[in-house]
């Protein structure tokens, strides 16, 4: 008898474990815990009253929505507009619907890696994208982050100077989750150049990027180059979660193979939510609620850099991420994240994510860092929960 | 340069045509153009008004819907107790929801299934799924479909008897896609018996089940077998496939399994989605409505079944389908499917899926026959539909 009973399984699912962010996420939620674990949206914040008019004019005027049905064309339309906000020129007949960001990396890298073949990551990336990875079993090649100016380009190129031509390179440009950092444009262009020059597209994951919190942002990578940089958007963190849409924007002539692979996946991304969500930014409400999230946002972010200098009781390292919606603290080298985490929820009802989780190799690096979110909670709340991360900081210290 | 611009794709997409569904998708739902062609339910049946009730609901009492979120434990409870509709016993841990059937299918596929591995499906299969197994390069072992009592399960014994051990077989037991034919009972048990025995899994795809014409249903083959039979079920059909949910039923310990496959693929299925399913269905209207559905169903069946008695030109064979939403028309040898098609497309505004496009094996079987569609459209247009049909067919005979 197997673990599964009578059932004999893939070869990858003998080892199988739950992942990080599912162990979090489901500890992370008991009640009385203040969770800066997952990029999590404030429910609070979602505008509902807007989207259930959304919903009654879809409903009303709509209801070949709740049927099977192609991408709908005016949502596109309205991803073009949306982009441009973030000084991206686009056709809507590069706009793919997908279910969400996670769902868009999934398709791109199924059309893009080959079983076993090389792609670029950092040292520390997004743990959902390292799962979109992992069954292709790919050669992984990892450059560093700079803490200020993101992903080290110089050993991009040095890996591409060596003739290796990955698959891709996987980028997030603002708001860098885990590490909190936007690339310098400087570093943005040199990429974009790289990559055209030879050829290795950049899956550009940009879930955070619409939250820049300085007065001028620099555009995502897709605004300098619209041949290699494939762009990964999502209305999760800007409207909500719960519906599951996003989009991709990439060459026209990759779309065919995109749909080819989004039909055999799930049929079609969901009718019924693209033109609610249709109607809710026709009815003009989005940018004023982006506009409004950002502002929310900045607070919490304050309100965590803040405490971090108030509270925290070791020598440590952050930087204020000018995007996104997390920050990344480096503590002293005898400090272990994953042993501070088990303090803080075992005595102190406070979560985070411990660096070591988004290592790329799997190996033990950031071990001594910590990936804090500030958009799930209030002002008020993320001093409360910086209070008590400093509190169980300083226990594990003294039972040393 | 390469048909994609700058950039270079895996392997699989250099063979990539589109899929003979999409194809029919989007020529079938040219205005004017009765269709046959796709499983689609009718847009006028929805229930749009207890929808709308449920999502106010939602909206104003649940707001963490619009939230990334676990499944819905209720509506989880709610499938139980669908279920036992069907006949089937089973407990809320062993329900897990999914984007859709055809997600379902995809998350069992991966578990199940290594590259290159072998798998029992029928001669004639439902496209989707063959898309995704496609991908796995499977060794594709195929079995006859008999039109009154359906899978041939001796040939299924005889691959076992072999010694051949399937990564799974694949059966839809009630209103076979696209054959139309619901299993027998003594087929059920006997291969359910088999797969118990020789510890093959079955992935029973119940898409249509809900929908059995006969005073007596016979319930799916998870009836009878908890440990290896692997249910997938929608929403889809019975409510509405714009929403995307649906469900596979597993033996418990698969499910930590599949929720790491899950949350690589899209995170998590639309949490709003289904709170919103969940309202509806406490609101008590889903057996009535499921009802509702078989009732006009019945009268669209017949009311094909009736236009095929009186105006099919040529000799031709069908069987009256207990269950599902499917005719399939096996005419003489020398009528070719694809050239009714062409035929029924350019001159007569009606669609439908040629034989062949089923064929697991890729080659020409079925060329001779058809697959009609008569839950989308009304009696009036199936008649009008048939007799275009009809018309078409003649045409081709005399153009000889």
């Amino acid at each position: 008898m197997t673990a599964t009973g009578e059932i004999p399984l893939a070869n990858w699912a003998r080892t199988v474990k739950k992942s990080a962010l599912q162990q979090m996420l489901m500890e992370a939620s008991r009640p009385g815990v203040i969770s800066f674990a997952l990029g999590l949206p404030d429910v609070n914040l979602f505008p509902t009253d807007a989207y259930l008019n959304a919903v009654e004019h879809v409903l009303a005027n709509d209801p070949v929505g709740m049927q099977y049905g192609p991408p709908f064309q005016p949502l596109k339309e309205q991803i073009v507009d949306l982009m441009r906000k973030r000084g991206v020129k686009c056709k809507s007949e590069q706009v793919f619907l997908t279910a969400g960001a996670q769902q868009g990396m999934n398709l791109l890298v199924r059309l893009l890696l080959d079983p076993g073949g090389p792609v670029v990551v950092e040292e520390m990336a997004y743990t959902g994208f390292q799962q979109v990875i992992e069954p292709f079993q790919p050669k992984i090649l990892t450059v560093s982050t700079d803490l200020k100016t993101g992903m080290e380009v110089e050993e991009v190129e040095l890996l591409l100077r060596k003739g290796i031509r990955p698959s891709f390179i996987y980028a997030i440009t603002d708001g860098h989750n885990p590490m909190a950092v936007s690339m310098s444009v400087e570093k943005r262009v040199r990429l974009v150049e790289l990559a055209s020059r030879f050829g290795t597209p950049i899956i550009e994951d940009d879930a955070y990027g619409f939250f820049c919190y300085e007065e001028e942002s620099c555009p995502p990578m897709r605004a300098f180059d619209d041949k290699t940089v494939l762009y990964v958007g999502t209305f999760s963190k800007i409207l909500c979660p719960g519906l599951r849409v996003g989009w991709i924007i990439v060459p026209e002539a990759l779309t065919h193979y995109l749909s080819v692979v989004k039909e055999a996946t799930d049929i079609n991304t969901g009718n019924f939510a693209q033109r609610a969500i249709s109607a809710y930014i026709d009815s003009g409400h989005l940018p004023g609620h982006i506009d409004f999230l950002r502002d929310e946002y900045r607070l919490r972010r304050d309100a965590m850099i803040n405490a971090l200098c108030e509270h925290f009781p070791v020598p440590s390292r952050w930087e204020t991420p000018s995007s996104g919606v997390f920050v990344w603290v480096e503590m002293p080298d005898d400090i272990n994240g994953v042993e501070l985490l088990r303090v803080c929820m075992s005595e102190w009802q406070v979560a985070f994510i411990p660096g070591s989780a988004f290592c790329s190799l799997g190996r033990g690096r950031g071990s001594n860092c910590i990936r804090l979110n500030f958009s799930h909670s209030t002002p008020e709340i993320i001093k409360e929960g910086m209070i008590r991360l400093a509190r169980a900081l300083t226990a594990l210290e003294n039972g040393r």
